[in-house]
């Protein structure tokens, strides 16, 4: 009897211009455009296996080997129900002969390689996984940007994940949302310097959820509208270009000045939302200072923080700038041995917890003070990525039985 | 012969509207309107003593007995010449027989009560008292107001420190600034029993002074138009309607949220300017959470926080409320003993710091971690006060020889 499954993995994303408030929360339809980078799925990746079998009794998810409920009109019944209206209108209407699948339950496992410590969101990467092995496991004939309207309604900033390099979410104008997907800008090869160093920053608050959070902006600040209206769409028109002309100094202004307004809105919201903490400001200070230095002898900006929903700064560079920013960020967040993972062999071999941290000429080094060890937990290096790959036998996560292998 | 001589103190003032940007530097002329209340100068002010005579080489100025001086074409010596412009119109043009003030060299001694560690502005209430005893000496029949646009050219919220109660800051709309100047919205016996109690907190990094950080903000932040066009104006109308009303829920709210934008827009401003750190915002998080409880009760909101540009909250709320919200605070943010001077003796002369703290029935004490002894550094309990005193001799700062006084 035939199997019917297939594995994916896909990426994460981070955004230069920010998502931040639903006109539709139920289709997840935001109130303006978005735009992103997409991380290699060599250094963090969600990976999905989906099976299709008339003998299950019902369709079931695990997600890093726990079971999740799927709750009735949630965000993945809605998912899950989409990629199959897809095979039904897709394949089997058209090709009579093509089996039921879409009739069949699905057992779906999932993986990330990054643990949720690392307070890196996993819905984007995660929906764009489950969506993209179940578009092959159906080998459905659409495009990314199709399936993106579907991954949206199961995380909004998970349409991104769709595609590789920079990433644009137009936010449409359609009541269905048809027209509220992902669009790449420009693939990966384009622009593959791009790299980006993830500072995982310690936090004793519990945040306010995105999802919520957004919602409280859209209702009672007063900036959000104009940020809206006036700010965004030629942010969008302006980074897109930088992008095109592969001008960093205006991506990262950009950037950093998108960043800045996300908080800034979410600071406006009653009562207000904080993400960033005394950590996350020291480093703008670096970045800043970092920045004014080069600024200073003509260079242009070298490096553009960015925040999420949470203190961890991203901090996007050239390749050549790297080593000379992970050295600084040691230099005032001291890390533990070891604690640093060097896939780019920037520091060959040797422990960058003992790197006497080079000084950059010119920086005035009192802009932030030296933290304890442990302010900034980890830092991670990646680069600009591509997008969902189809994997082969040898990585699926489901046994023969259909359900989720054990782990090793 | 005559001494010419006046001494006047003037009151701190905190605003709810923030003023943030101008729109002409040198004359300090502001893009919006803002409010403040009057805190009592029985517990915060300047003090000021003014003297006129022939036989001074030149105008000086000593501040905490430390002299200052008084550059050419600067906001000092644009006060004096200002007041002496006033003496010379508004008197002796039309008295001939009065004494010719205008003309002689004046001594200046201003004393502030309260330390500059304590990271209160002392410039609004310096400029109000020195514009203050300037007027007493030169026996001016002008309004505060008119006096309020003087001082408003030596530091913008001098002018609020010009009045008692409640202030507002009428941005006024002539390129001469004549009309940008302070009106009572309520004296403070419209509404006696507003307190305040400012939290001190400690800060380990030099802030970005308020009169380079605005100009950043009116120069790069797309935010600031919106809030100056759309925003302020109504909310002016709506806290002088509050203050009006005594409705404090709604005054509270109102505060609150313009504290928020005012750091919001400071934020949005490249590169971005924070003043608030982490244990402002875990003061916040408290008050957000005291004022969650309240509401649930049906009281409305019990408490406003306001932060100005720095790390200090000023928490206003109602005088019944003061004793709980000072054993909040001070479970959070332990103080040293004898730390408090408990002027309105809520404590009974018990030590704030031995505190068991009430607990505040339904609060949610995980909204906050409690931090160690030292990060609030202290408290001061201070309530709505009266505009400037003119002061008997025995308070003056000047010796007999017009030189200060050494102070014991």
């Amino acid at each position: 009897m035939a199997v019917y499954q297939a594995t994916a993995s896909a990426p994460v994303n981070i955004a230069c211009i920010k998502y931040w408030g639903k006109r539709d929360t139920k289709l997840i339809l935001p109130t303006n455009s978005s735009l992103s980078v997409t991380l290699d799925q060599d250094h963090l990746r969600s990976t999905t296996t989906s099976r299709a079998d008339p003998s299950f009794k019902h369709d079931r998810l695990w997600l890093n080997g726990e079971e999740e409920e799927i709750k009735d009109g949630g965000r993945m019944a809605t998912c899950i129900a989409e990629m199959k209206r897809l095979r039904k209108e897709e394949v089997e209407d058209k090709q009579p002969n093509e089996p039921k699948l879409s009739t069949y339950p699905v057992h779906i496992a999932s993986f990330n390689n990054f643990p949720t410590a690392a307070g890196l969101a996993s819905s984007a990467s995660g929906f764009a996984a489950l969506v993209s092995s179940l578009a092959q496991l159906y080998q459905l004939p659409v495009s990314p940007s199709t399936l993106s309207v579907i991954a949206r309604q199961g995380s909004g900033s998970a349409c991104r994940s769709l595609f590789g390099g920079f990433v644009a979410w137009e936010q449409g104008t359609k009541p269905d949302g048809s027209d509220s997907l992902a669009v790449q800008v420009a693939p990966q090869s384009h622009w593959p310097d791009i790299h980006a160093l993830i500072c995982v920053v310690s936090d004793d608050k519990k945040g306010t959820s995105s999802t919520s959070g957004m919602q409280r902006t859209v209702e009672t600040s007063p900036l959000l509208q104009h940020r809206i209206k006036h700010v965004v769409p030629q942010r969008m028109v302006d980074i897109s270009k930088a992008i095109l002309d592969r001008d960093f100094d205006a991506f990262a202004a950009i950037t950093m000045a998108d960043s800045n307004q996300f908080h800034a809105v979410a600071l406006d919201t009653e009562p207000p939302i904080f993400y960033m903490n005394d950590v996350s400001r020291a480093i703008i200070a670096l970045i800043v200072e970092y920045n004014r230095v080069s600024v200073a002898k003509g260079l242009g900006r070298k490096a553009a923080y960015t925040y999420d929903a949470g203190p961890n700064a991203v901090i996007y560079t050239k390749k050549e700038n790297v080593k000379e920013i992970v050295e600084l960020i040691v230099k005032y967040f001291p890390q533990k041995e070891g604690s640093f993972k060097d896939v780019f062999g920037l520091f060959g071999g040797a422990d960058v917890a003992k790197s006497e941290g080079s000084v950059v000429e010119g920086f005035n080094e009192a802009v932030a003070k030296k933290f304890e060890v442990g302010a900034v937990k980890g830092l991670i290096h990646t680069k600009v990525g591509d997008g969902p790959r189809a994997l082969g036998k040898e990585e699926t996560l489901l046994g023969d039985d259909g359900f989720p292998k054990t782990l090793a």
